[in-house]
């Protein structure tokens, strides 16, 4: 048995997320299985880094598979370059050790949340941005982080469906820049629950609209209360940069 | 009367060019005339710098129309906003000269035509850009356009369909840059004649892969013989950045 390792970008606006639901069905982790079951012949599933959620996006998903075929790393690349639809390229294939798991042996993930500060929207950044017409004060937003960065208890920023055991997890940087329109928020940590960039993301534009202050996400994440916290931001917004081993 | 000038930045593809063909068209123009036709109860004709054609895209196109409707120009953009679809967006509007007409008094436009360089498309831009997949010559590339500039009868580069009297334009410059995997070739000039944009394009591609000499460009100018230059490069790489006035 060979295994591979697949590092995937998606433009996730027209699928169901990355878990496969069904055997037909729309999202990332199906449309990839039925290429490569259609290529080996073989009933393939491909192991995720992690789930990414409908319409959330990803420059370098990381996905392994095994097979028995006897394939190449560049023959496999190009049949999958043939076959996914145009918005899933697969930009890099290595064989890896049998025992490489893309979702256990993650030790850390980047996210960037993307944001288009100006009155009126981009028409062709506008499935890849949250669009935010009020100006947003990024200097009250990266003081509103430095309570995040370290190993905390995230409940706070959790979505309520999430069934994790333990809500402990370390962000190990979230930068904001800017340049002309287009806010980005890094967000680089070891690992992220259900929903908790975008709950992060939401109660920073809370801070950045002047609507909370920077101090209070201290409290927030203190009290571990869902509730305290803002909105979950847009889904679009949201890209899946990299996954470290 | 009031007569009221546009920018307007546009997605285009999904329509069917700039230029209205029927009354109920899937066209730019159709469409915003649509919006400002129901917001004024007259019917309104709005007048291009210049057609775009299918799948072309625009950050900067700019049209005007007249109105008797006594609505200030922030009513109206906000209305624009309100009702066109989010590939079209007015990014600006100002009360101008009656005299002012968008087409006859541009006096320069400037083009960007993108293009990907790299062994696999980018999913997040496949719509906006022309993907290359083998290794462009920039250098060349940048010398073949020293023979374009300036004034010239540029027969080689329309498209048979074109029925000026005239094929004598003047090009400014012509700037060829890359970030990362995105090479922006940048037209700037007097006036542009149906598809010249992307038959130099497409003649600089040519050259980029190694299969025109940059001198050959001369010769194609100068035998006047659309047949010697390239083919005409995808619509969806072509954005009209900017007309000057």
């Amino acid at each position: 048995m060979c295994n591979f390792k697949l590092t995937i970008q998606y433009d996730g606006s027209r699928y169901k997320g990355w878990q496969r639901l069904g055997n037909t069905d729309n999202t990332l982790q199906g449309k990839i299985e039925q290429v490569l079951s259609k290529m080996t012949g073989e009933e393939i599933e491909i192991i995720g880094s992690g789930r990414t959620d409908v319409g959330v996006h990803a420059q370098g998903q990381v996905a392994n598979f095994k097979t028995s075929s006897t394939k190449r790393t560049a023959e496999i690349q190009q049949y999958l370059y043939h076959y996914l639809p145009e918005d899933i390229v697969v930009t890099d294939i290595k064989e890896v050790d049998e025992r490489f798991h893309a979702r256990y042996h993650a030790v850390a993930k980047q996210y960037i949340y993307k944001i288009w500060n100006a009155p009126y929207h981009n028409p062709f950044l506008r499935k890849y941005v949250e669009h935010i017409s009020e100006p947003l004060d990024l200097a009250a937003m990266q003081l509103a982080t430095s309570y995040l960065l370290g190993q905390h208890d995230f409940s706070a920023f959790v979505s309520s469906r999430s069934k994790k055991k333990s809500n402990i997890r370390e962000i190990y940087s979230i930068d904001i820049t800017k340049e002309e329109c287009l806010v980005e928020v890094t967000f680089r940590g070891n690992g992220f629950l259900h929903n908790m960039v975008r709950i992060i993301t939401g109660t920073l534009l809370e801070v950045g609209l002047g609507r909370m202050k920077p101090t209070q996400l201290k409290e927030v994440l203190e009290k571990r209360d869902r509730n305290l916290a803002g909105p979950t931001a847009a889904a679009k917004g949201l890209h899946l940069v990299q996954v470290y081993y």
